[in-house]
């Protein structure tokens, strides 16, 4: 395909996609439920099919020489399309959010003024190759009236051919054009070039995957993007804490899943807690194969610590390694986190009442907990239903991204003739 | 100075900016309305040095041939300078966004979750030689709790200087860093450059001014933008309008001033009702002065109609010219709104309720009317109690952007130990 040739294919994909949105986007709800139903009964009984298509996507897949950790994101299971399935069912039963209007209220020139809630338009979500994942963007994009266009990696093509072919097949039978969703069949890199600077017809990116996917795509993007950069996470332990209770959540912010990006990253401890709080603790971590690295006085408390360089601060290890650090106070707590976090999550463990309301406030991450495991930073876990990713933005969403950050508000006026200066 | 060390200066002022964000962002309302109060006593009292500085800086404007529009806008007066003081007393007595804590549940694991209001952190204003945004851009930061960098036209640079000297005297006497608000001093256009790739330490920019400005700024820019493109602004008069009102809301959305934003540059009539609407109408607009071109259909009904270009729907004028179409339906006007609009403000003239209500949803622009004037498409009229700008963005904040658009949500979590999977 010539450079010319694939730019006007993305142009004529956008065109679509833009026309669809407009059409999705003034959808009832009963018809975006029932296209989700009607998909997830077509992946169910689609299944052997999709199982055949993600049999040859491994195959090349495996040729090609791609690691056991890619080919376990690949891979699909009579499990997994069932858990794909029924997560577009759950889709199907959260709230719609389009057309929520609230704030309606009357101003001195007599017109009424609120906001209404409505659809971002055409949404891009460029991820790697996890078909799971196409099945789970594209129905919470149709439940947010949203159009999309879905670029996932190559080498999972076949798999995401058939599992658009059920959300297809979905929407034809509640009656919404197909191009609501659409996957991207090229290959070619170079086709995520042309996507993310469609300007005028994507009005957002939403790149799922690693850091340097995520921080290439914003880069080159000429359109906005929601995105999730790292997750430094930080967990202080007050002077005024529970120690107990900072053992049992410090403990599951670290070891309940390494690889995840609300995982405790660094541990901060106040001076005066730290003899009690780091020998128990510690050992717990050393128990389960946690490398511990930290600063001399964190070394000086328990055997065993590694010593910490500056680069441990700014680590995202996403393994079992921990890096520990001994502060003088919340202050220097703040301090830390502010310079080497990632304004992903932080959380304080504290009976102090005062410190947590001080965290609370001036800790400038998406999530910001008071005695809770960093790990309930979670779409699901927030009560959000569904989650599209965590954004590290300051604009827009923070946080778990479930429907309401695939939406937005506009202004609304109702009026009875009023004219301004009149 | 080099390109090195114009590089090394910008960053330093990022660097303090960041600094000072995490003080401002903290600082109690008492003491951001001391500081804005202050600061408009300040500006009160310097007076005449500010008329002064001012007179220079128009002197030299002359002197380099700026014409007389450029010179209105920078020009200063006992009375303007007055406002911006009016204008720091009533942002201070507006309700502080930050803090505000919303829609705390409790969630089947034990935690609580809400979200709080949060500044964005370090905001840069980009704007042209207009002394008075200083002011009200600075005052609008302060009480969101936000630092600013101020990039105003060097044109007006003596006159900014002045205006921030105040500004820092309310900072400092109400114990906030005088770096909450700098302005930048270099003339220097490389210096925009710098500051709008200033990544992780600048959070947003918000440009003003032309929309060349404006398109240049999100091009370079590598930090997210809010921004105000074009209005064209659309007034529809549905069928069952009362012809009366149509009449009164579309010449005020047209004539009551031709060089805003909000001003209607398009009107659609629906073909039931354009021969008893359009000659009484455009006899009021011609009577005005205000250029119409309109399609065939149009200048059938009415003498004195040009025919409009296609270039004609695609316009924003700013200027007492109006382009006039005839349509067959809602539809037709909303295709109409989606092909040519730019998603600013369009409103709809009608009695019908299913039409008035068909329109609201449909149409996706950052305000929608019924039955008023476009014009009302303003912080002021919405009740904001004062705007930074009008976004016609996507993302973040859509329409005229008060306090609250300056600032974010991020999720608090709330807990007594609790910990995931336990």
């Amino acid at each position: 395909m010539t450079p010319q040739t694939l730019k006007a294919h993305i142009e004529a994909l956008g065109q679509e996609a833009r026309a669809a949105s407009r059409h999705v986007a003034r959808a009832s709800t009963a018809s975006k439920n029932r296209a989700l139903q009607l998909a997830a009964a077509a992946l169910r009984r689609d299944q052997s099919i999709l199982l055949e298509a993600n049999q040859a996507d491994l195959a090349s897949a495996r040729s090609a020489g791609q690691d056991a950790a890619f080919l376990d994101r690949l891979t699909l299971s009579p499990a997994s399309i069932e858990s794909m399935a029924a997560g577009l069912e759950q889709i199907a039963s959260l709230q719609d959010p389009v057309g929520e209007l609230t704030g309606l209220a009357r101003r001195p020139s007599g017109i009424e003024v609120g906001r209404m809630r409505v659809p971002l338009g055409v949404i891009a979500i460029i991820y790697e190759a996890r078909p799971n994942v196409t099945a789970d963007a594209a129905g919470l994009c149709l439940k947010s009236g949203n159009a999309c266009i879905l670029r996932g990696g190559s080498e999972a093509l076949r798999s995401n051919q058939i599992i658009a072919r059920a959300m297809h097949e979905g929407l034809r039978g509640a009656g919404l054009p197909e191009t609501v969703i659409q996957v991207l069949d090229i290959t070619d890199r170079a086709a995520v070039g042309e996507l993310i600077t469609l300007k005028g017809l994507v009005d957002v990116i939403v790149p799922r995957g690693g850091k340097s996917l995520i921080e290439r795509i914003s880069n080159d993007a000429r359109i906005p993007v929601i995105k999730h950069l790292d997750g430094v996470c930080h967990t202080y332990v007050d002077a005024s804490a529970d120690i107990a209770m900072a053992i049992r959540v410090a403990d599951n912010a670290k070891t309940q899943r390494y690889g995840t990006c609300n995982t405790m990253e660094t541990l901060l401890v106040h001076e005066a807690i730290a003899p009690a709080l780091l020998p128990p603790l510690c050992a717990l971590y050393l128990d389960k194969g946690v490398e511990l690295r930290g600063d001399d006085a964190a070394q000086r408390l328990v055997g065993g610590i590694k010593p910490a360089v500056e680069a441990d601060w700014y680590a995202e290890y996403l393994a079992p390694i921990l890096a520990i650090r001994i502060v003088p106070s919340l202050e220097a707590a703040m301090d830390h986190i502010a310079r080497y976090g990632s304004q992903h999550t932080d959380a304080i463990i504290t009976n102090d009442w005062n410190n947590a309301n001080r965290f609370l406030r001036e800790v400038d991450s998406s999530s910001v907990m008071v005695n809770a495991s960093t790990r309930f930073a979670d779409g699901f876990e927030y009560g959000l239903g569904a989650e599209i990713g965590i954004s590290t933005d300051k604009l827009h969403a923070r946080g778990p991204v479930g429907l309401e950050g695939l939406t937005n508000q506009k202004f609304v006026v109702l009026g009875s003739g009023q004219i301004r200066g009149g």
